[in-house]
């Protein structure tokens, strides 16, 4: 497997190429089957009163809350797509929308539908149970007094904000359904910390490497990180995007003083999107050191080989003509003749080492 | 031949230099004669009727269809002029537009014309018969309640739009010809995700070779998908650009309801965009490990060099001393002269080979 | 010389060195003298009549044509200054204007001065005299009904709007001076493609020759087509913006009608970008195979050396082992071993080249 | 430990990693606990009269100064959070901004809330105690007629302009407090020049260090430079469109005649800017010629190997051939065979050298 | 020295340094003392008159030329505060734009302040005396029927100018301050072409020297000349903006016939820009071709070694056999053995060369 990049990509260009030609707003739940069984929960609140359960298909409520109440429904898991259907129904999502939730390779998106905004973003979190990142897409609706999020299985990084709906202290049960919104979207990308820090002391365990071996897995390591990187930038640089289009936004659903609480969103993500840029120069700064770290053990190799060969060729050519069996070769007879040569030899040998010295090569 | 890209880019401009000083508007069919003889095919069609038939060039209804009535007329080949001028004639379209039908090198463009829009872009389908992907233009009219779409030759991705329009169920015979124009897009727009399956596959197929051999013609492949990533990306960026204009056209050849559409073939469109930057970051990790291999490889092979030759260049050295002839040479006479001098190069050979254990060479 | 590129780049800056200080709108010929004489010609034609001749400076008329009638004033050579200046008196143009008629080192650019437009851009065109593609700069001024323009020698891209002059059938007599406008811009931007031809069929060849040799002279010939690409999109680029502020502009100069053509110009100018984009491309990509092809070709060379090398330095090693003049040494004594060492040799050899089958080397 | 800038980044996600979830607004010091306890100091001036003290939490002033007054009060030290939060209710500040004062890794940024402005960017400055640039980030609000500025620890650079205020000579106490606003953002911007300095002088150390030695430690420490860049050029760049929106600023805060002034900050940020992106220019450079001198030192090895082998490797091959033991080998017997093979093998030396010479090896 | 962009960033950051914390306004010359004495000169002229002398500090004009003159005051020498405060009173110029003044080291920048216009720029001209090329930098104030211009020391590109002004003939005389403003203007950008001129003669030595020694001193020079482009850049870029911000100026001061005369020089600062950016493609040909040249060289010595090596080291083992001291060995005893072994050398070394020539390698 080359990376899970290009497995996302390939995932996507699948499932399209699946549904071409299919009329728009056929309901086919195009991803991984994660959850065997689809799962709704309700949460109806105002300021006083909070009533929260697991409901069925059937009992999914059909009438809007009243003024000053908010209700929120979370779907977890999106194969049953008669629970999408009927959703759809009730709350009269554009069938768009509906194939939208469904096709779970979505880049991030805020769409104004005047009645209702749809965001759609990845959402990641740590599963205590797999000790893994798991990456799932959320689509949220946010309507007048209503708020209805998708989710591809269970588990989410929204159980502070449950616990602090149950409280009565806090904002949250006092504002509107735009207030919920916002702390959703809060949860979601604060959450995206976490792969920051995950590829953070990925950096950091290559850097430790890099002394140590240069072998070409590590290059490849270090591919792996890029890619991840080009994989969250690709996530997040849209969800800028969408967030400035909320901020932007004329619409009504969102009030004035939740605008200002988008914002601090919004800088946040600007504060992911530097760090994913800091971390690209970070591992392009790696893979210099990489590359010129393997440079300078091959120039380490070269110089060994120079010296050794450079000292001992002229050596074992003077023992050759030595060794030669020419009748006349006077040198031969001297009795002096072998310790003179030795001796020429060694002055040969440490000319030489002079010189490697005399150019600084070791 | 070198690429596609550039056989393509040869074929621009040879067709322009052949039309060079011509008047505006001169129609020749610039670009390879694909098909033996034209065909025409109507499809007329309103919510309660369809009819369906291949007509010949004087058979081209003179009369725009009725209200409520939507006629879609498709020429496939675009060698015989005759059929391109009679149907500019009926539709009274801009000498400057049948220029461009019959130019198959246009990049995507949208040309809003008041009476009617013409938009222009490649199509990609496979072909079953030939087993390959094929590339051709397309070329559509959208008219009050009229299409004309013309193809270079036979064969295309709407085959299961003709289902559906045979059909009495769904949309499209209900909407009128911005919902067909829609639908020809989209089906044009979901084929692309073909290419981009067959470039993942490639980059796949050259990862896989990256571990066993690297020689220049895998270079030579890998620039291959290169250019052909090259290449798409010069097809489908025009393309957001013209559909982007297609959302902000306050034409009102396009309903209200069907722009909504057309934001969702935008994003596909985004979609096909970031699987092609994502491709060509993948290509350019992949070239980035070529690279490294290939000096990873050198760098093998000088080790073995160097290993083998500084073992044993300092011990031919030696027992190139002991060949020497000197008359004087108390060694020789030894009886343990021999072993010892074994014995010295084999200290020799094992201390060389400490010194590289310890440099980390093996 | 080094290249085109920064001859031309030399041209301009030498001559406005020469000009530092001089007030504006001193008419001093700034380029090479390109022509003997200067010649004047013109066509003054209505949709009925049509006037050609070859005139004197002091013949040039003073009276602007009349109603329904087009005249068009061609200069060829800009060195006789007196008849630049004569035009300027009779047309009233700004003395800028006529200082950058003179220089012939103008980026491509559009000027409105209310009264008439100014453009001046570069024109390419194959001469048959000299077997070559020459290069000079064409100024244009478009007034209410007249055409001016300025080329620095004979010989241009115009015969055949001329021919299409001459007949009465076409547009071309028929409309006004700002259709003969775009006729000469069209024929221009047109013989643009002739180089991108050229530059094609030099890369094609660098592609084949990268197949054989890998010299230095190699790399220059592919910087040679890169510094002319460079010249290129310099020359293209401010086209493009001069061409898109035509198109933009409120002038009453160019008629509504005539606008759709500019655009078909447009198009023509961003296929020339793309075609020279596509061009880079493909010369880097050209220059990554070759650096890719050279440093392989050095893997080779390396290999062979070692693969020589590791073989043969064990067995010479061996060789003076047995060739040392030791007295006792009971090998040598044996009847078996010379054969023995011999047979030893050649089992080191197999081993050494089993090795380097293991490690894929050959 | 990778580098400051990772460091930094860690920092950053640590700290929003353990706030997920919390509601918005909830006060917590996010960053080190640099003092022991916080310091609060006030200027409260007009022209005419300047009371300067240090107070305890009780004693912050609930009332806003009169009409002419101007009042500053100074905050060193985050992390008792009562002063904070007192301070927000005595001022009614949003729970964003204090949330962001307490959140000590904030890109710089300016906010408008209407009743005041809320600035936030680093300042660094050199400690005399501790012989090293600090950094620490400030926190500023501008009200009608009084400022607050918070900082992480005691010492800053604002000694020269609380000198300026005591003085009645000057514009500070004669102007409002948007012009004390302007003169704290003035001395932090100009610090900002210091690490340039050191920036400047760390290149310089590393320019004359490549001259001598190319160790990948060099690597390392160019890498070092060019990662404080990036992290120096992510805290300005932010800084430059912060001043920018307050220069477009419509509010009343700041009067016409200050904003002249902060165009002359803004001047200074665009000066870092460019000082940075020069300094990131030379970097890259020395990297290049790092590389090239690294690659030029191979070179030089690899020619000494070749010229010493290619000279002897020949001469030892002749003293090889009179080695041999042939019972026939006439030369041998010769009385001036061995002289003879001596200039024999001078010859091949002198050849070899000479052809060296002819190739320019050295 | 590492180079002249460094030098001069050093400068800048030296002197913001030792200005940090002091009041807006305060005049301090920063920059090197270039003159002994400043020196002023005044030109006043209308149509008809012309009066031009060297004044003292006390005889500047106090009151402001009647309607139809127009008075020029050139100061050279910046040392000299008094000079510069009395102008600043006289003419009532903004203390933030008299400290720019004395800061020699501002980016060219264009401000306006109503009353009058604030151009800072810098100039370079050939000094005859020191025959180099000499940069300083300019200011001017353009007021109703006034100009000030301040230069840091005697010398400048204006002589061709003032000519101009003493004779009577000529716009210059005739047209008002503005035109006078654009006159300074022209002479100083069109001095820019020197340079590049200067630049375009470094390349082309370097191209030159590039045929013939590859050391690291002509990689160090290629730097050279590129910092120098950076540091133009720098200089030219933001001319563009100030003088495009001149032509969109609503300003009364400039009239709408000297617009046009703008537009000329911001085309020429274009044409500047794109030499430069010519230059810089050019350089970095220039590198590719250096670096490519440095591993051609490499590759060639390489192919020599192992050429050379891989002939005569079978060669040798052949020699080494031969002279092993072996008893038994037949082979010596034949008498045809020597020329056999001989011939057997020959056909090896033979098969070695053929070898190479199939290879290409020579």
């Amino acid at each position: 497997m080359l990376c899970e990049g290009c497995e996302r990509m390939k995932k996507i260009i699948k499932s399209r190429t699946q549904k071409a030609g299919l009329p728009p707003g056929t309901l086919v739940h195009l991803g991984e089957r994660r959850e065997d069984s689809s799962r709704i929960n309700i949460f109806k609140y105002s300021e006083e009163n909070l009533e929260e359960k697991e409901i069925k298909i059937g009992e999914i409520p059909e009438k809007l809350p009243g003024e000053g109440e908010v209700l929120w429904v979370n779907i977890d898991g999106l194969h049953e797509v008669e629970i999408i259907e009927r959703i759809g129904e009730i709350f009269s999502l554009h069938p768009l929308v509906l194939e939208d939730i469904l096709s779970t390779d979505q880049r991030p998106k805020v769409e104004d539908y005047g009645e209702f905004l749809f965001l759609v973003l990845p959402m990641f979190y740590f599963s205590t149970d797999e000790d893994t990142i798991i990456a799932e897409q959320v689509s949220l609706i946010l309507g007048n007094n209503f708020i209805i999020s998708f989710q591809e299985q269970q588990g989410d990084v929204f159980s502070e904000l449950r616990r602090r709906l149950r409280t009565k202290k806090g904002l949250l049960r006092r504002r509107g359904a735009d207030y919920l919104f916002y702390g959703l979207l809060d949860s979601i990308v604060d959450a995206y910390f976490l792969i920051l820090e995950k590829v953070g002391e990925d950096i950091e365990a290559i850097d430790d490497l890099l002394l140590e071996k240069t072998d070409s897995g590590l290059l490849r390591e270090i591919h792996r990180v890029k890619r991840e990187m080009i994989f969250l930038r690709r996530s997040v640089w849209p969800l800028r995007e969408a967030i400035a289009k909320l901020e932007r936004r004329e619409t009504t659903l969102i009030s004035e003083s939740t605008l200002i609480y988008l914002r601090d969103v919004y800088d946040h993500v600007i504060q992911i999107i530097e760090a994913v840029e800091t971390s690209r120069d970070l591992i392009s700064g790696i893979m210099d050191i990489y590359l010129s770290t393997v440079s300078n053990r091959m120039n380490e190799v070269m110089k060994v080989l120079t010296i050794i060969a450079t000292i001992f060729i002229p050596l074992t050519f003077v023992a050759g003509i030595y060794g030669m069996n020419f009748v006349f070769m006077p040198e031969l007879e001297w009795s002096w003749g072998y310790p003179l040569v030795l001796l020429v030899m060694g002055l040969i040998a440490l000319g030489m080492i002079l010189f490697f010295r005399r150019k600084r090569w070791f």
